[in-house]
């Protein structure tokens, strides 16, 4: 129960670097002498210090014979930046190491805590083992699938559509909803949607939320058909178009020239999979939000890239066979084989629901 | 504080009867002597007693100087086979008269309360109004528009749909949404389906849950291509077919001969607001759970005939266009136009949610 409430803490540390840490995971840790915590830290960049070292260089000596707690297995290879923090755990003098989760990176899995019990520390692995995945969420599948995670985010209709026959689309849910939304982009490294979005609604795709950051986006748009001057070209942060190797060859280079990046495919499509696995090995992408229409939300299920889904239910009916549906396409699951959510949880935002849960498991 | 923990013991009470009062409101009464119940009652089916009557007659002489708590106002007109229960409640002596809601039957509304308050008693109206009002939502829509309180049942996937493009719908949702679905049509007057429904599913739309009543199957079928073996018509209760008048008069008779009754129109479709009408007015029905697929709720949410929408939503995603989507239909809203749900809550049932709400004030 101790170990819990100590845990839970370097989670709620954790998350204040929430969408900041990329590549890294978010990590929380304290430092308890006496049932009392002695100082606190946490990661909250990739490539500064880690949550372990902060903890411990503020405690100074008081460090020694203390209990550190800490959201993820501590590191133990020397394979970055920063040096590993177990070495550090050990001169330090910590008595004791509660662990919130084993890292699964190959890298660590296990072997920071061998390291720390054979230095003389005792080890408590995996409080709050569920808690410290779902925050970490997008570290593990990317750490072991050499993936990005993908999140679908769907705005629909009590009726399950995104837009009527005329494409009119703003705005199904309400400000909290649309709030939300902002915050979820600050997290992610990239968004995708696709052309037809892109053509009737003119988005920025940006989160325009305090001092998060806003992701890089990603437009699908096999036959290079985007207007030059759509606004999702002129405003940073990175563009990447996705396209047919066929293309237009003048547009694209003069594309290239403002500072566009081009993924190009040679099929009538592109797959998603690759796709995706090209976002994560050429450009870092670790995370993916699409935000898409009814035929890209198809695609990017159908491939089945898809990790989490995230729908906001607005209260309201429009109807029409020719209204879009949230997912599309030609393809369809047959009953016994639908995506099936695990873990389904639903919530309130303001006016409107969310039904969220995950395609695979994490 | 007091009255209202009466008044709710009153709703429970009358809860009981739910699905069996009809066309009559369900009604609870409690008389209480020193904050003690000293006798309940209530109505259990029309023609027979009032609540108020069941749970005086209980007391004896105790009711007298006792106050009486009631869901809904006494009624004190003679237009109907019991006596009025003002009468009853002023010879038995009962001081005081505490009131959920106010009768909305224009032949009551109020008057029951002022023949109490002349016989020299004191009432107090209104006591969970809102509550109470929910409870017999069937009751003041029937009695005030004089047409069947209309609901709207849906059992979609996540986005939206209710069939495959094969016609695939069985079983989309989970045990627990059915079981529900179940008790909701022992509750109504009448089920409305349509041909598309029954040719796909060959359902019976009975209720088969304890000792609850089936209510009366209609099922709309302009061009009278219903299977005369389609297990909705050889099983009781009452099936009503709604057919184009020129429809096959051969195969009509037959089928009236077999006692299923028919409601004939002469467009194209049947107009909504009239079918409802005469539900109302030749059958008696103050109540009809509209269980159709995209096209007939569509329809019955143009005719703006729907009082209440209740979606169960499986944690589920099947995807496509030719999937059929919860409300279809030619017609579309736009945005600024939706039906808009109000009071809409959510719950889980299973493995399922349910959203509901009303689309008109109750």
């Amino acid at each position: 129960m101790i170990d819990e409430t100590f845990i839970r803490r370097t989670l709620t540390l954790a998350r204040r670097a929430e969408g900041k840490t990329s590549p890294n995971p978010m990590v929380g840790a304290v430092l308890v002498r006496n049932g009392i915590i002695i100082s606190e830290g946490y990661h909250k960049k990739a490539g500064t210090a880690h949550a372990e070292v902060i903890a411990i260089e503020k405690a100074g000596l008081a460090a020694a014979g203390s209990t550190l707690y800490v959201s993820l297995e501590p590191c133990c290879h020397k394979d970055k930046r920063t040096p590993p923090c177990t070495e550090k755990i050990i001169t330090s003098k910590i008595r004791k190491v509660v662990i919130g989760m084993l890292d699964p990176n190959p890298k660590v899995s296990g072997k920071g805590m061998e390291q720390l019990r054979k230095a003389g520390l005792e080890v408590v692995p995996n409080i709050l083992d569920r808690e410290s995945r779902k925050l970490n969420e997008i570290y593990i599948r990317h750490i072991t699938g050499r993936v990005p995670f993908v999140i679908l985010k769907v705005a629909m209709t009590l009726d399950g559509k995104i837009a009527t026959p005329e494409g009119e689309s703003k705005w199904i849910t309400g400000e909290a909803a649309r709030r939300d939304v902002h915050r979820l982009r600050g997290k992610v490294d990239a968004i995708m949607t696709a052309i037809g979005t892109v053509r009737a609604d003119d988005p920025l795709l940006t989160c325009r939320i305090g001092k998060m950051k806003s992701p890089v986006r990603v437009i699908v748009d096999p036959g290079l058909t985007i207007d030059p001057r759509a606004r999702i070209l002129s405003c940073p942060p990175q563009s990447v178009l996705v396209a047919r190797k066929s293309s237009d060859p003048k547009k694209k280079e003069a594309l290239e020239q403002r500072g566009i990046l081009f993924i190009e495919h040679s099929e009538e499509r592109p797959d998603m999979q690759k796709l995706a696995k090209e976002l994560y090995e050429r450009m870092g992408i670790t995370s993916l939000l699409v935000e898409g229409g009814s035929s890209l939300n198809s695609s990017c299920l159908e491939a089945g890239i898809v990790d989490k889904v995230i729908f906001y239910i607005a209260p309201k009916i429009i109807g029409g066979k020719e209204s879009f549906p949230a997912v599309g396409g030609r393809a369809f699951k047959p009953l016994g084989e639908a995506h099936q959510l695990k873990e389904a949880t639903i919530r309130r935002t303001g006016q409107d629901f969310v039904i969220e849960g995950y395609l695979r498991e994490i």
